[in-house]
This record gives C-alpha cells, structure tokens and sequence, in this order.
C-alpha cells in the first residue's frame, strides 16, 4: 500500500494514516476481510515510528473499520455506509463487487501487496449509491427528460452516415476539425475568441482536467484550488503528488489576498479555479478577481485551469467574462464541458490553450488515448451549431424553477442547524451546518431514510470533517426533488436532537 | 524543461539529453526558432556537467537541429522531416500547427519555462505525415473499406434509440454491463473464461495501457517490455518515470531465459508483451514461454499486461491460448483492442483483471475520466454479438492476400540490404536493414518519395538507432500497397548505393 505523507503538514502523520487507509477501505479498495500489514511492516514501509502506526490501527479499530487481536493481526471489517452497494439497477448490474465476503479466495491474497498510485479516489467512492435511495441528490447532473439525448442521437446518425469512411480511420489527437470550428463560433458569441486551432477536444472535463495534471504537475508542484472544490479534480492533482494549498472563499469567490499572501512562499505551478457557479458551493468569482487572478498567474509564470461546466446556466444575469477571455500570454487552459449540458453520455469536453501549453497537451492526450471517438464528437457538433442556443434558454427557466422549489422546501422545512445561500446558476447547492457533527453517521442515516448527498468532506483536500454536504438540484423531478429535501431535512433535524440528548461523546477524528 | 536522466544506464549522459531534446524538437513539442536554456543553465537544471551539456548541445548542432552562436545561445533551426507538417486533409486542417515560424509572438516565451511531465511522445511524433506522402504505411490499421462502419453505425442508432434515456446519465465507470456481457461470450468462445464483472471498458487499448501503468506503476519500478515494441506503450511507461528494462526476442517470441536472469537482479513490478503477432515484429510467443512468464510473475508477485489486438487475425492455424487464459491468480491484467479490428474511429477495448487489481483500475477510470461513452459502447455491442465471427472469417482471407502481395513484391523488388520474415497474422511487417543506415535520412528520403514507415527506433526505448522499419500492409488498397512497397524498396537500393560511393562519414549518433 503506498501512502503519501505529508510531513510538514499539520495533519499528524496517524491522522494521515488512518485517513489514507479508511477511504480506501469506504471506497473499497480494501475489501472486508483482508488482512492489513502488520504493524511493524507498515512502520518500515512508512519510515515512521511504531507508535505512529499504533495509533493510526486504533483510530481504525475505535470506528470500527478494522478488527485487530492480539497475534492475528488487524483485518478489515467492512464498513457500512458505502462499500457493501450492489445496485439493483440492471444497468449497472456489473459494477466491481463491493460487497462483504471475497469469493475469490486466498489465490489473490498476493494483490494486496502490490503497491499502487491512487491515494485517492473518492469521485468513485461517491459515485454509486446503495439501492434503497430513492431521491439520488448526490450527484451533479442534469434530469435525463431535460436533456435533448434524442436529437443529438438523431444527429450522430446522419453525420457518422455521410462521413462513413472517416469513421473508419483513426481521428485526429486534437479533436474533428469541424466540431472544432462549431466550437469556435459558440465560444466567440459568448466572448471567447478562440480559434480551432487552439481546442483539444477531451473525453470531458474530467479528462481534461486529468491531462492538465499529467501534463504539468509532478511530485511536490505547488497546485492552488479553492476550499471547497471539486472532488475530481483533487483526486487528480493528488494522484500526480501535487502539493496542494486550498485558498477560502468568499462572495466574490477565491480570497486572492490570501492567495497573494501564500504564492509569496510557495510558488504556483498551477491554480485550478471554477470560477462560475463554483462547484460545490455556488459562488461566482467577481470580474475584479478574475483579473487579479490572472495578474498572479502572470507574475509567477504559473498556469490556471479555468473549468467552466455552468456558464450558460445563469439565472438572471450572464456571469462575468472568462479568464481565458482576458488571458493574451497563454497562461489559462481553459476547460468547457459539454456533458452535464448536454449529454453526459458522450463525455464531450473543449479545453482551449495557447502555444506549446497546447501542443504538449495534445501529446499528452495521443499518449492517454489516441483521441476521443468521432462517433460521439459528431453527435454534438450539428445540435450545438443549430439548436444549442434555444435549447439552453428553456433550459435556464427549467432549472430556476428547481432552485425556487428548493429554495422553498428549505425555508419552511430547514433544520436550525443548517445554512445555505442560493446560487445564481448552475446545478448545485452547498449546505452548512452548525455544531458538532459526525457526517459519516448523519450520511448514513441520509441514506437509510432514502436520500443521497455528497458529503462536504470529499470536496476538501484533507477530507477534514467539516459539517457541510452538497446536493443537487437538477437531477430528479421537482417532486422527487421536494421529497428528498424534506426527508433530508427531517433527518437532520432528527440527528441534531439525538446529539443533543446525549453526552458529548468522542467524535472521531476520521 | 523536465529531462528524465538514467544516470546507471549504458547511454552516455550527453547522449541522453541530445536524444531527449532532438525527440522534442523533430516532434514539434519544441518549437523551431525557440531559443535553448543556456548551457549554465541546462547544467544546473540537471545536475551534470558543463562538458556533458556542451556535448549534447554540439551534437544536435551536428545534425543541424539547433544552431549555435557565440553570446547569442542556441535556437531550435527545425526539422525538415516531420516538425514541419500541416496536413493539406479537410479532416485534419486543425491539427496543432507545427511549421517554421511561431505567429504567437513574445508574449507565450515564458512556457518555455514550464516544466512538463512529457519525457516521450512518439506516438504523436509518428502519427501525422506530410502531405506528399501518397502511401502511408507506417500506421497500423486495416483499411477503411474493410471495416464494418456501415453496420456499426447503423447498430449503434438502433440500440441508442432504444435506450434514449441512458443516453442522457452518466454511464458505469466500468462499461456497460451488456457490453462486458456480449464481451463474455465473446471471450468464452475463445477459451478465455471472463465473467462480465471483471471487465473493465477503456477508450481504446492505449488507455487501458495507460490505467494500467497510471495505478501500478511509479518512478523506479522495473518494467520489463519485448525489443523492439509498440511505440505508445512505450510512451506510457516512460512517462511514469518507470525503469524500464528491455528483453531480446527470438521465433518463439520474448527470451524468458534472459528475462529470468535479469529478474534475479531486478525483482519486475510489470511485464508487458504483444505475445501474439507482436508489435511491430509479427513474431508470435509459444504456448511453453507463455506459461513461463506466467511463472515468472507468479514467483515475483508482479504483474503481466497482455496486450492483445491481432489474435484474431490469424493466417494459418489460431495462436496459443491468452496467458490470462491459463491465469489463476489474478496476475495478467489482459487488454482486448475492438478498435483496429472493427472501428478505430470507436475507441473501444476490455481490459480483464481480477480482485483487486481490477477494482483499483476501475477507480482510475474515473479519476481519468469519469467512463466511456455509452454511445460508442452500444455501437459495437450488436454486432459484435451477431456478425462479427462471419465478419472476421472474411477478413482474415483478405488481409493474408494483402501480406501475400507484400511477399510478392518483397521477393521481386527487395534491395540487398533488407530482410524480413512474413508474420502468421497481424497487419504488421517489420524490416531488418544491413549496414549502416542513416534512419533520419532514409526516412526523409522515402516520405519524399511518397511513402511512409514507421522507424524502427520509435519502437525502441533507448530509440536507438537500429536500422529496421515497420510498415503495414493492411492500411492501403493493395494496388497502392504493391506500389508503396516497390517505391520503398527502389529508395532503400539507392540509398545503400549513396552509401557505398561515399567514404564512410561520421554517422550521427542520434
């Protein structure tokens, strides 16, 4: 098992332990029943003390996630909230076996020694669901019937038909020329003059966000995000060893004071930002940052990922500019996501760059994948040059209409302990809540009473515990939506007032 | 600019960096009229002397990629034989531009500063040509007018349409599960027992090689690959800062005799192989070292990548059975390209691993982006399932009349110099060349003559430069492979003649 510590962090090196080897046993990668290496093992693996793994297997032991006795050793015990899911669903049918027993023996007793880069992988971890929720706010996307899947099927069909030999021959790295040039019309009726020479089409922004990484990230290169942040991109830059500082946000977005503050003593490689409609919380950077923003990117020499998904998801006003609009030195790659808008299963996304920042991402890209599938680059490329525009503004009204249901639930159903601020677009809403929580326990009993979340934790570097979860507003019906939220609301309710009639007992620490 | 140096290597330091810079320039990633960092520069970057940088610097002004001059530093001067591309190809009008002078100005210089992650990108290097060229062999695929298109077009709309909804969520990270499960039949049939839950859908071989190396391999662990061997997997392993030992090859595929010695000294964290008609030499390993190896990784704990696109487009008698077949306890990680055989253009292949390695592979997926599209899955799952057996009974006969053809003009038109051996399936034909043989020059020669080959270094690690190509002869019409052949030859006669009136000049080392 191979477990990134930080030492000069102010994560004591247990905590980091504990934590480290506890997602991986949520997320199931460790599956129950395995055995952990052995105390000693682990500390010469670690080059720590035996006390410090000592302690990281008790604050395992005490949250019930491992089971250790004396001369058997520690063994992992399963864990409740979210590695026992087999879904039900037909579609998903196949998903990895996450469940208790491991039918496959003791021939692959061997694995567990083999050591792997993935410190961490909670995109995964919180992608599935287990079968008894039935309102799913967990997870950012669009409802399936607002989406136009029919017609962009309808449009891959007659364009792969009129281009059949083409799709028979290996596209270009860089993405269809001509989805390209599509591309570059919508972006410059938004203000964005981006040439098709300077696209690489992804495989969404996910990936996009992932080549950016492995493009220019290494060990110990200093990645600046705000705090919280998308989940997906933390398990990226973490997976390249990034070290990443995570910058407070207020109203105007990222706090670039202190950013300004903490690049005086670590230089930036790279600063991720969303600045529109920031996922999870809603907020949108003011124009003036977005410029200061840039100022410190061309000051240090140093890159700025710009993902965009929500852009055209306004409620009332169209946001700022992009900071790709104002960038005339090639420091932004820019990242628009065509998937939640659009189609989520043709995993379409453009990212924008200049000079060699590009080319080396579309060599990056050839040895990632050898380029996205023109089958699904077609698909989008005739519904976003005639359709898109019209299509979007409907769109708007229909997800406003979501957030005022949501807005309205929540004021006459909200727990005391729970604060929110509505956004201005886009599909998520960020809830905080007041006093002493365990979210693991309050997620679980979400669950049980038949909503998901996200929990605020996977959107923090260091997973702390703060009491806050995400939940999206666009990815059922409004009914199911209204539902969901007062169930959430009651559960909450609920949970503060078993807390309160009891002692204040040890919350754990992980 | 990140230069990755092996410092216990046979490779002279200088020759390293020469080779690294020389790679980056002829592939564009540097572009020409860049100016150099200064030796003073270069020498602390990396550590090593001023002679050693000066040496390299001399020798790429040798072969008149930079140009040097006193006080003023070194400038990329530019390639004449692939940095200078623009593909004249409607499809291709957008690729990144890699000609002489930058529009872009001043304001990017500073990227060239940015240190990257991309120590080799051969794949991209390799993958464009100039547009003189009329007969590209040096891509390995089969001809566009043999492929299924229509019919998987087609399917894909059916099945689409029928699943309208799906469409519009976000797919398994996994694949779709009537995808592995058509998969499973597939494989069934063929000796290879893989229950769809072990599955794992990429885009394309090449991210699976990708996933595989992204998750278990890290700076320093020993990967073990066939010399010479596919290009992109190559640049993969490369890119994790892996060591990368390479193992000769005889008529019965790797040498695991060496291999077992070599392991004694460098315990394997990954084998990778094309064991049937491999990559570029078309040699196929037999039945006995499969299973060797397989002993191999069982005593080191480690892993083998079978990678696995040709063995169904055997000529003669169908190949040995997979190692994965024989696999019992989860050490091949087993890759299944659908992209050359039916559908570049879908960028589909199954990956087959078990317990744990699957599960962390999974994670990665999404980490890397979120899943394939559903589209493109769907569009291969019906005919896979009901024509695809027929389909590729046909091709077989078709693409062994194409090598039969090769074989013709070889015998007629072949210069002295060249030798080859007729591969028992596959697309590819690699050439041995005797003598000494300027490979940029050769190269350069024949795309002015009109054809293109793969150069056999792209296909080495060191890309040392070994005189051997590869071509395809299953990529053009057979008319325009006989002609591509016979124009090849003449080129190589004449260039061997050259050699001959000429005294022997020093042959550059890079």
């Amino acid at each position: 098992m191979h477990i990134e510590l930080k030492r000069g962090s102010s994560a004591k090196l247990y905590v980091q332990i504990a934590l480290t080897i506890a997602d991986r046993i949520r997320s199931g990668l460790i599956e129950p029943g395995t055995r952990l290496p052995s105390v000693r093992k682990m500390t010469a693996d670690l080059g720590v003390s035996l006390v410090t793994v000592t302690k990281a297997y008790a604050e395992l032991e005490a949250i019930q996630l491992i089971c250790c006795s004396q001369g058997k050793g520690c063994y992992v015990t399963g864990s409740r909230d979210s590695a026992q899911v087999t879904r039900t669903k037909e579609d998903s049918a196949g998903t990895v076996h996450r469940k208790g027993s491991s039918d496959s023996g003791t021939a692959l007793d061997w694995q567990m020694t083999l050591i792997d880069y993935l410190p961490r992988a909670q995109l995964w971890r919180h992608f599935d669901v287990s079968p008894q929720v039935r309102y799913e706010l967990h997870m950012s996307a669009i409802q399936p019937e607002l989406l136009p899947t029919r017609d962009i099927i309808d449009s891959a069909y007659y364009l792969t038909s009129d281009h059949t030999e083409r799709m028979a021959a290996y596209g270009s790295f860089q993405g269809d020329w001509e989805l390209r040039q599509t591309f570059a019309a919508h972006f410059t009726s938004r203000g964005l003059q981006a040439a098709p020479e300077r696209m690489l089409i992804t495989s969404g922004a996910q990936q996009g966000i992932d080549l950016v990484a492995r493009t220019f990230v290494g060990p110990g290169d200093v990645v600046y995000m705000e705090a919280p942040t998308y989940t997906g991109a933390i398990d990226v830059f973490t997976s390249r060893g990034a070290k990443i500082i995570t910058v407070p946000m207020d109203d105007e977005g990222m706090r670039i004071d202190l950013l300004t503050r903490l690049c005086d003593t670590y230089a930036p490689k790279l600063i991720y930002t969303v600045p529109t409609y920031h996922n999870p919380t809603g907020i949108t950077m003011s124009a003036r940052r977005r410029a200061q923003l840039l100022n410190i990117a061309q000051s240090y020499h140093c890159l700025i990922l710009e993902d965009d998904p929500f852009a055209d998801l306004y409620f009332h006003e169209p946001p700022p500019a992009s900071i790709k609009s104002m960038d005339s030195a090639g420091h932004v790659v820019y990242i628009k996501s065509f998937s939640k808008v659009l189609s989520p299963g043709c995993r379409i996304a453009c990212a924008i760059a200049d000079g060699s920042v590009l080319t080396r991402l579309v060599a990056a890209k050839s040895t990632a994948d050898l380029g996205s599938p023109l089958m699904t680059q077609k698909a989008l490329q005739t519904y976003i040059h005639h359709q898109y525009d019209v299509y979007v503004h409907e769109l708007r009204e229909k997800l406003y209409a979501r957030l005022c249901a949501a807005s309205k639930v929540l004021d006459e159903h909200a727990a005391k302990a729970m604060q929110w601020r509505l956004p201005d677009g886009g599909l998520n809403l960020w809830l905080e809540l007041h006093g002493s929580f365990d979210m693991h326990e309050l997620h679980r009993q979400s669950l049980a009473a038949g909503v998901s979340f996200l929990p605020g934790s996977a959107c923090f570097v260091g997973e702390s515990d703060t009491p806050s979860l995400r939940i999206c507003f666009t990815v059922t019906s409004e009914q199911a939506l209204r539902q969901g939220l007062i169930t959430l609301c009651s559960v909450i309710e609920r949970y503060t007032s078993q807390q309160a009639g009891l002692a204040a007992d040890r919350l754990p620490l992980i």
